[in-house]
């Protein structure tokens, strides 16, 4: 298995205090060793960090540490070898461009042995289950869409494709445009949002706490989703299995309680 | 115009020092200062470093001149716009994938008002000629290969396909999949080979020498193409106008002598 970072912000903001967090559990306080992935994500501009080292010690990972990197969209993820080798091609986030925008995919589960047809429009460079899932995902969404749609029209399409996902096992994922972040839970995910007034988390995983007032403006909104809650001292909210939601200018703007495959999704406003 | 820097190898290999020499062009010795980017590309393991700053000076240039990666290929570029806004989504070496595996491109030069339709398999993120560029070839060559081709089959498509984009101005590019490095010129590029018996070579830009029998074993071997040579103290070959040469393993496998658009190439064996 391996653990998800998310963060969507009304204003560009760095994630280093998180990826703190993220990061440990690449190798110290947890065993998600097999490689990580983080990508500054703001509209048209995007750039993907990779290493198939430990985010606990590697050096791109003390680069990201402490280099305060600043996108509206950030994600990351610590890999823990499931399928696929260790090795550059099998880090998560993939990306591709679709529709003139680049697409990023971070995953935590694991789906068996699904390998559906592809059409050919994206096919994985790396042999997990995770990437084989982001380019299925696309073929479909290719099908519906012949021009960029914006999270109003793609979070439905998405609550219909994600149970036929998660019917082949655990799929809990990450997905943006650099816009909006899109994240389903079928086992583990949380979420918090961060806004004046500010609380003053602490990180779990290592010795670090962030005066958010001080970091950050009066008008910035900011929301954190991660597998397991990296803070204490803020309200995180616990993902229902099947949830899907979605999050822009740091908020959340959207969800649904997608069903099982095959079902329809039961979808409410935020 | 912008600066190129290639490497291809036969084993991982470090590109720390030539990447010395072509980011103090980005801002110290060169004019270059609007982004640069720097990719290791292994096969199918790839990994993507740009930024909108300076090379020369920039947090993320500092870090790749310190942190010895090692690919088989390493491509990177020092942008001075002519076309698009300095942003990161303008920043080389732009990449995409297609039939499964991750391409790579970076271009110096200009190509005017260059915009001829593309078919959707592949957009431009950015707003620039050489983007444009980029996915006008991936549509020609998708409409040739339905799988993937390795240089032998790819390298006399490339020789069509060069004249069509340089009969619109200059166009020197680099383009790789992690196997092959396909180089061509149309008005300025240059190569070098570096094998056993090692040269001594010092940096043209910095005071910075390397004892390459000391970094590299004795069936080593590498090819560096850049812009303009980076170099003293090795033999560096400028590239004729017209020319593409492909680099595989560290050597020069393959050359042409590109005809204007609607001639026919000359080729030859390396």
């Amino acid at each position: 298995m391996c653990e998800l970072l998310g963060l969507n912000s009304n204003v560009p903001t760095a994630a280093t205090f998180s990826f703190s967090g993220l990061s440990a559990r690449g190798g110290r306080t947890g065993d998600h060793v097999d490689g990580f992935g983080m990508a500054f994500h703001d509209g048209e501009g995007c750039r993907v960090f990779r290493d198939d080292g430990r985010a606990c010690d590697s050096p791109v990972a003390d680069f990201l540490r402490r280099q305060p990197l600043r996108a509206r969209t950030v994600v990351a993820h610590v890999r823990k070898a499931t399928q696929g080798a260790v090795d550059l091609s099998n880090c998560h986030p993939f990306q591709r461009e679709w529709l003139g925008r680049h697409w990023l995919f971070c995953h935590n589960g694991d789906l068996g042995a699904f390998r559906p047809p592809l059409d050919g429009g994206a096919l994985p460079l790396g042999s997990t289950d995770s990437e084989w899932a982001f380019c299925w995902l696309l073929t479909q969404l290719g099908r519906r869409f012949a021009t960029t749609p914006e999270w109003p029209e793609l979070a439905p399409v998405l609550a219909e494709l994600m149970p036929q996902l998660a019917a082949h096992g655990v799929f809990n994922m990450l997905l943006t445009d650099g816009r909006a972040l899109y994240a389903h839970a079928s086992t583990k995910l949380s979420w918090v949002q961060r806004r004046h007034p500010y609380a003053r988390p602490r990180l779990v995983d290592c010795d670090l706490e962030i005066d958010l007032a001080t970091a950050n403006g009066p008008s910035d909104r900011m929301i954190v989703v991660a597998t397991r809650p990296l803070t204490v001292g803020e309200s995180w909210h616990a993902f229902e299995p099947g949830e899907l939601r979605v999050f822009s200018a740091g908020q959340s703007v959207w969800h649904a309680q997608t069903a099982p495959a095959g079902a329809n999704a039961e979808m409410a406003a935020a």
